[in-house]
């Protein structure tokens, strides 16, 4: 047997607590798969003193991430404090500068700063690894950069923040409003401290652009990135769609057209009998295309302390074996630098909007779509207060300059009350 | 650069095909993605005047595949023959002798013989790598000897036989039997040239037994499955078992219990709403569990010239990336004899029997599964023909033992006509 592997590890929440009951859990295990044994020599977290289900006696402490991540007797630095900058950036850093491999759960630290970081470790030819941070259990890191190597790919989706997807699938299940699960959710504790995070796409959105990344080996690009969060979404919008064999969810799609790259991160609509519109609850789905394998579809738990250990624990026991793949697929410096296509590719879109209760009105908003070059496939209006009348429109396909051209025109006129929703049908 | 991988691909069917498009096609991709050239120095097939689609006239031919796995201008000896034993066994055995790395498709091969080839190897310090022999494009392969490393796996199940999953879907959209399904399967060339390897449950019992090898640590054991093919599912079985919630798939189900390793490939009821419950026609699906991650579903093309030839590439690049791990998982000398347990969790079991219509006949059959040990969860009757009535009955949970006793008493009375059918429904 080789030398031991010697991780360090920074940030002793959910995941860093899963790591540390894994590697004492299945020492021999871990050493009959990879050939060597794998030892914690110190830890760090915000605070020393709190029952964490786990014996920790037997580790080094050490208050700063940056002191562990510089020790000699750590060959691995394992990031899990979270956070794009600050500590987890500053010990990250010093961790590279000290010669360690890393291994992060940090996908807003890579979001914003990957490349960086890639191309600093790349150049003492270190690795940073981050399975965790994209999909939780699920290793479609793994399977974008070695398991489909052979496939130029072609579209990369994926449904990656199970607080969204719990709360959509809440909001139909039991026939409740945004605001009311919100709140359910929200005394559940599953909601960032920042729930803009979840709900406003940004947390999908930051794992969306590291997928896109080693997908189409172009630089991480999150600025580039559509973004929509769940906010405006109305149990009536549900209904509607179930009503025409859909489902929506906030879905991520990544896709190199002959514009550029498009990546959106925005409610659409997926057919309910396709495995994205079957995802239920909290669970995670990535759906990758390439040239030559077709469709895969990867399903799984998207965070939890089990589920984002095991992927911790994947990139570790890959270093222990010697496997070597940079972070990005291919080496950080050759990423091309990519360019910005907005929703280049068209699509049907589901508008959804409040009528003034007055004479003329449809007539009105079947104008504006006409002059935006949008034709509609199916109109319906539904429901009735006492002024204004909900009016859900289904156009064909279209693309999406054409959509925010009408969505303006419809903004101000005298018939729509508030801002009109629109929302992509997305041919999963 | 380093310098290029050099190939020899024996077999050029559909899959061998495939891969050498890729390998022009993709000719910057690969290189980008692992540093290394890859080229093709020879091939070898039984036919060499045959019109593949694409020009081999840059590669050098030689007739015997043996020859080829020996040529000092290959490093890599790409089996794609098929054949447990044969050319592509000789073949294999003369790369290892020869010191190559050996990428293979082939499931008969490596489930009858994987064992020795894989001591062969690893003795040289050689790969043998068969991502392409388990569920064609899906890298299952990989997320299991790497992606979930961390874990200790408790099940791995499959959908591995496009062309069963094809017939029960067909038989059940179409409202058409086995038999004609069969033909129709016949005709397209869906099915083997010994249509048991795929109906009987072989090709896809390979598969199950390679998968439960790198799940469990164990040795390659296909003698000790229980197999059961998908002749004898009836359209009413289908229908009683949709009534019920529930479809009928060709699932194998590979899992330790306190008793040894259990392994089966049969025909069972998975409940319709389940990701297995709702894999339409010829798509394949792995769902492996482990202690940390939970469940894990893949889904993709088991089968085709594209999706094979992506898991063949992704071999072929591993290697050109220099990750070499073990066939299954951790050195072939190092993995347990398993002890077979003939299935040891109960499970409800779904039973069909055509009853003769005389007095007494039901109370015969309900005292045999009473003295069996069995309890009746359900019953029902249905059709009618002159003189025999089916039967249905779903039982509580009970050992397959249990079932087995009840199913040898049934054939033996005077009431119950021909062989009684049991189905297990499995819990997913």
């Amino acid at each position: 047997m080789s030398t031991p592997l010697r991780l360090g590890i920074a940030g002793l929440g959910t995941v860093g607590t899963g790591v540390v009951k894994i590697v004492r859990r299945h020492k021999e295990l871990l050493s009959a798969r990879t050939g060597r044994e794998i030892v914690i020599s110190a830890i760090s977290a915000r605070t020393r003193d709190k029952d964490r289900g786990v014996s920790l006696s037997g580790y080094e402490w050490e208050d700063d991430p940056v002191a562990l991540a510089r020790r000699d007797d750590v060959d691995v630095f394992v990031e899990l404090m979270g956070g794009s900058d600050g500590p987890a950036k500053a010990a990250t850093e010093a961790a590279i500068e000290a010669g360690k491999d890393v291994v992060t759960a940090n996908k807003a630290m890579l979001a914003l700063h990957g490349q960086a970081l890639a191309e600093a470790a790349e150049a003492k030819n270190l690795l940073i690894r981050f399975e965790a941070a994209v999909a939780g259990g699920i290793p479609v890191v793994k399977t974008l950069t070695e398991g489909l190597t052979g496939n130029e790919m072609t579209r990369v989706m994926g449904v990656m923040n199970g607080t969204c997807n719990y709360i959509l699938t809440r909001m139909e299940n039991a026939g409740l409003s945004y605001e009311e699960v919100f709140e359910e959710a929200s005394q559940l504790g599953y909601l960032e401290a920042d729930p803009t995070l979840d709900v406003g796409g940004i947390d999908a959105g930051h794992k969306l652009a590291l997928l896109a990344a080693i997908a189409f080996g172009t630089r991480v690009s999150f600025d580039a990135m559509e973004l929509e969060g769940i906010e405006r979404i109305t149990i009536a919008d549900i209904r509607q769609a179930a009503d025409m064999g859909y489902r929506i969810k906030l879905l991520g799609v990544a896709q190199k057209t002959g514009r550029g790259l498009e990546q959106r991160m925005s409610p659409c609509l997926v057919p309910t009998g396709s495995p994205l519109g079957q995802l239920e609850n909290a669970a995670n789905m990535a759906v990758l295309e390439g040239d030559a394998v077709g469709q895969i579809v990867l399903r799984g738990a998207g965070a939890g302390e089990g589920p984002t250990a095991s992927a911790v624990m994947a990139d570790i026991l890959d270093i222990a074996r010697g496997i070597r793949v940079p972070t990005f697929g291919r080496p950080a410096a050759q990423l091309e630098k990519p360019v910005a296509a907005r929703s280049a590719m068209p699509a049907p879109y589901y508008l959804r909007m409040e009528l003034e209760d007055k004479p003329g009105a449809l007539a009105k908003v079947a104008a504006i779509l006409g002059t935006a070059g949008l034709s509609i496939n199916r109109m319906r209006q539904y429901g009735h207060t006492q002024t204004t009348a909900p009016v859900l429109i289904v156009t064909h396909k279209a693309q999406r300059e054409a959509v925010d051209t009408a969505l303006e025109a419809l903004e101000k006129t005298d018939v729509v009350a508030g801002r009109p929703v629109a929302l992509r049908i997305e041919d999963v």
